[in-house]
C-alpha cells in the first residue's frame, strides 16, 4: 500500500499543531510560502466562465505560451511538444506509467517519485548523489548500478533527474549533467527532468537541462507552484522531445491523461497561458522571490554551518539538506522528532527522500516563515533586507537555538 | 497501450470540423453544454488568493457541505467520509487501484471504467444489461457470471454501477439496485456508485443509491461536471461508507491521491462548499437545467421511436442509446461513421462503450444543441418550450431529416 506523501503529511499535522495554539517553525513542506500575484489574481478572476472541458493536452493557447518559456530558455519548443495538467504530479505519475522499464533515481530525491514507481509496479533503483550536487546520481556510481542491474537481468528504462534539487537545493552543473547525460545514452534509458524549480536558480546560477545534452529522449517537467508559489492552484506542465520517442510517448500520455485527469482545468489554462507569456509583472514577482528564498535560505544555512553541520551550499529554491551525522549518535528519524518535541520545528528526515535511516540527515524548507499574514509576506518579498524582519528574524533564532542544543 | 478516451477525442475531432466551417450537429460528447451560473463565477472570481496546498481529502468546509449534499439525500453523511478531487475521474481511478479483485462492468458502461481498469491491470467482466434499465447488469446474468469467474479461479471484486446511467440515460428501479446489490453482497464485492447524473433525474424519476442497499461496501461517486455544467472546473467528489471497510479504503485512496494529484485546486474547494451546501441559486439552477435536459431528450427519443429504432425512454441527464439493429446490417461503428459523413451528425458508437460491435446501438448527447453563444443558452435554460427555439429546432430537424434516410 502507497502511504501518504510524507510532505503533505507532515504538512497537515503541523497545521494541526498550529490550530491546536503551538508555536510551530514549520520548516518541513516544500511550499512557496508567498501571496498570489494581482495580475495573475485578476486573470483567473477573469477566466470563470471557461467550464468546458478543455483538450487533454491544454487549450492550444496555453500551449504556444508554454512553447515560448522553454524556447527562452535555449530549448526550442513547438506547441505540440507540450502537455499542461493539474499539477506536475500527474504528469510525472503519467511518465512513469507510460515510460518502460525499471526507474532510476538519485538517492536523496523527492518523496513521490519512488512511491509513484511503486503505483505503477516499477522497481526502483537507488543511486547516491555525488558530493557536489543532488539531484542527480553520481555518474560513476550511476554506470556501476545500471552494470549491475543489466547483469542480474533487470531492465533500468528511466532516469529521473531534479534540477534545482529537491530536497538539496543544489543545482547540477552543466559537467555532471553531461557525463550522467551520456550514460544514460549508452544504456537507452529515457530522462525525465523535473525543472519545477527552475525560475527559482539564485543569482549566478544557471539550471544546465537534461534536455540540452540528451535531447531525443529526455522530457522536462515544470509548474507554476514554486517559481510563482500557485501550488494551489494545481499547474503543472511537461516538454516532450521532438523526435519519434516523443511523438509516441505524447499518444501514450494522452492516453492515460485522458483517463485518469481529463484535462487542466478551464479558468487555469488562462492562468498558465498568461504566466507562460511571462510579462513584465511574472517576471518582477520571479526576481522578488527569487532574492527572498536566497536571502533567507543562506541565512538558515549559515546556522548549520556554524553549528559544524556538512551542507552543500543552496544554489537554487529554498531547501537545505544538513548532515549532522558528525555530531549525532541518533538517525535521521530520531533527530527529527528531537526538533520538533523538543524544539517546536518541522523538519522532514532524509528516510522520507529515500535516504539511509542510519544518517542524520533531513530537508529543512525555509519558504513558510516569511509571515503568518499576507501583508508579512508582502513586506518580506519587497524588503532589501528581508532576513532583519523581526518575524523572520524570530524564525532563524529559534532554529539557532534548537541547533545549538542539539 | 490505453487510447484516448473516446467521447473526449471525438469531441477535439468534431471541435475541429466545426472550426473547419463544417455544420456539425454535435451529440458525441456528454458535456452538459449550459453556461456558468453567475454566483458560481463570483465565488470562483473572490477565491483567486487561495494558492496553498490543500489537504489531501479537501478542505473541510467543503468536505462538510459534501457531507450534508449525501445526508439530504437519505444518506447520512460525516465529513471525513468525503473525499474530494480534480474531478470523480481521478477518483474512479484510484478507487480501481485501491480496491482488490476483477472489475465487473454493466455492458454499455461509461467509456473510461474499462480503460482505468486496463491501466491498473484489472481484468474485466462485462454483463449485459437488463431491458428494464442500463448502468447496471442484469441479475440473473450477473449471478451468472459471478459464479463462472469464480468457478475458473477468476476474483472479481469491484461492481461499477452507474444511476441515472451512461449512457442509457436511464435510472435503475430500486428493486433491480435491491436484487443486484444482494448479489453483490453474496459474493462479497464492492460496489462503486458513479452517480454523477444524480441531480438530472427527470420529473417523476427519483434515483436509488445502491449506498442504500449495501451501506458497508458501497463507495459514491460524483461531481459538479454534470448537474452544474461545470466540466471545465474538474471538481469531483466521493462518498466512503461508514464502515471498517470504508475507513481501510480512506488511507489507501489518501495514498493515491496524494501521490497522483495531491487536491482540489484552492480556488475550487471553495466553489464546492458553494454548490455542495445548495444554495437557492443553485437549485434554481439545476431545476431549470433539468427541465431544458428533459424536454430535448425526450424530443430527440421521439424522433428514434418515430422511424422504428428500439430506445429506452430517458429518465435522467440527456442521453438516448437508441438501437437501429432492426433495419440496418450494419453494426455500430459503420452507421456512426454514416450518420458522420453523410449527415454531418457525431454519435458515438456502442462499441466505445464496451457493446456488441455488431449491434448498430449508439449514444446520443443531445446536450451541446443548447446553441452556440452564451445568450442562445441562457435562453434555452429559461424557456417554457425550448424544442421550439429556433436552434434547437434545427437541430432536431437535422436528426430528423438524417434518421428517415438512413
Amino acid at each position: 500500500m502507497v502511504q501518504q506523501s510524507a510532505t503533505l503529511a507532515i504538512n497537515e499535522q503541523l497545521r494541526e499543531r498550529r490550530a491546536a495554539g503551538k508555536r510551530v517553525l514549520h520548516l518541513a513542506f516544500g511550499e512557496a510560502g508567498l501571496p498570489v500575484l494581482p495580475e495573475v489574481a485578476d486573470v483567473l478572476a477573469r477566466s470563470v466562465d471557461r467550464n468546458s472541458y478543455e483538450p487533454v493536452t491544454g487549450a492550444l493557447d496555453a500551449r504556444r505560451a508554454g512553447a515560448g518559456y522553454f524556447t527562452r530558455r535555449g530549448l526550442p519548443t513547438e506547441a505540440d511538444q507540450l502537455i499542461l495538467a493539474p499539477g506536475s504530479k500527474p504528469l510525472l505519475f503519467a511518465l512513469l506509467a507510460a515510460l518502460d522499464g525499471d526507474l532510476v533515481l538519485p538517492k536523496p530525491a523527492w518523496v513521490s517519485y519512488a512511491a509513484q514507481a511503486a503505483l505503477v509496479g516499477k522497481r526502483v533503483h537507488g543511486v547516491p548523489i555525488a558530493a557536489q550536487a543532488g539531484g542527480l546520481p553520481d555518474p560513476d556510481a550511476l554506470a556501476e548500478t545500471l552494470r549491475a542491474a543489466q547483469a542480474e537481468g533487470a531492465r533500468p528504462g528511466v532516469l529521473l533527474l531534479t534540477t534545482p534539487d529537491n530536497p538539496t537545493g543544489t543545482i547540477a552543473p552543466p559537467e555532471l549533467v553531461r557525463q550522467v547525460c551520456q550514460i544514460a545514452e549508452q544504456y537507452g534509458l529515457a530522462v525525465v527532468s523535473d525543472e519545477i524549480y527552475r525560475d527559482l536558480a539564485h543569482e549566478g546560477h544557471e539550471v544546465h537541462s537534461p534536455a540540452l545534452e540528451l535531447p531525443e529522449r529526455t522530457i522536462v517537467t515544470a509548474g507554476l507552484s514554486k517559481g510563482m508559489a500557485l501550488g494551489g492552484y494545481r499547474i503543472g506542465f511537461a516538454r516532450l522531445p521532438d523526435s519519434p520517442f516523443g511523438q509516441a510517448l505524447r499518444d501514450k500520455l494522452v492516453g492515460i491523461a485522458s483517463e485518469v485527469w481529463s484535462c487542466l482545468p478551464g479558468p487555469m489554462q488562462t492562468v498558465a497561458e498568461y504566466v507562460l507569456s511571462e510579462p513584465e509583472p511574472v517576471r518582477a514577482h520571479i526576481a522578488a522571490s527569487v532574492r527572498l528564498h536566497q536571502q533567507v535560505v543562506r541565512a538558515c544555512y549559515a546556522e548549520f554551518v556554524a553549528v559544524g553541520a556538512s551542507c552543500r551550499p543552496p544554489q537554487g529554491g529554498f531547501y537545505l539538506y544538513p548532515d549532522l551525522s558528525a555530531g549525532q549518535t541518533s538517525g535521521a528519524e530520531a533527530l527529527a522528532g528531537r526538533l520538533l518535541d523538543e524544539h517546536d520545528i518541522g523538519v522532514l528526515a532524509g528516510t522520507a527522500f529515500g535516504d539511509d535511516p542510519s544518517a542524520a540527515r533531513f530537508r529543512v524548507a525555509t519558504s513558510l516563515c516569511y509571515g503568518e499574514t499576507e501583508e508579512q509576506r508582502w513586506t518580506a518579498l519587497r524588503s532589501d533586507d528581508p532576513v532583519a524582519l523581526p518575524w523572520i528574524a524570530e524564525s532563524i533564532d529559534q532554529l539557532r537555538t534548537a541547533l545549538r542544543k542539539l
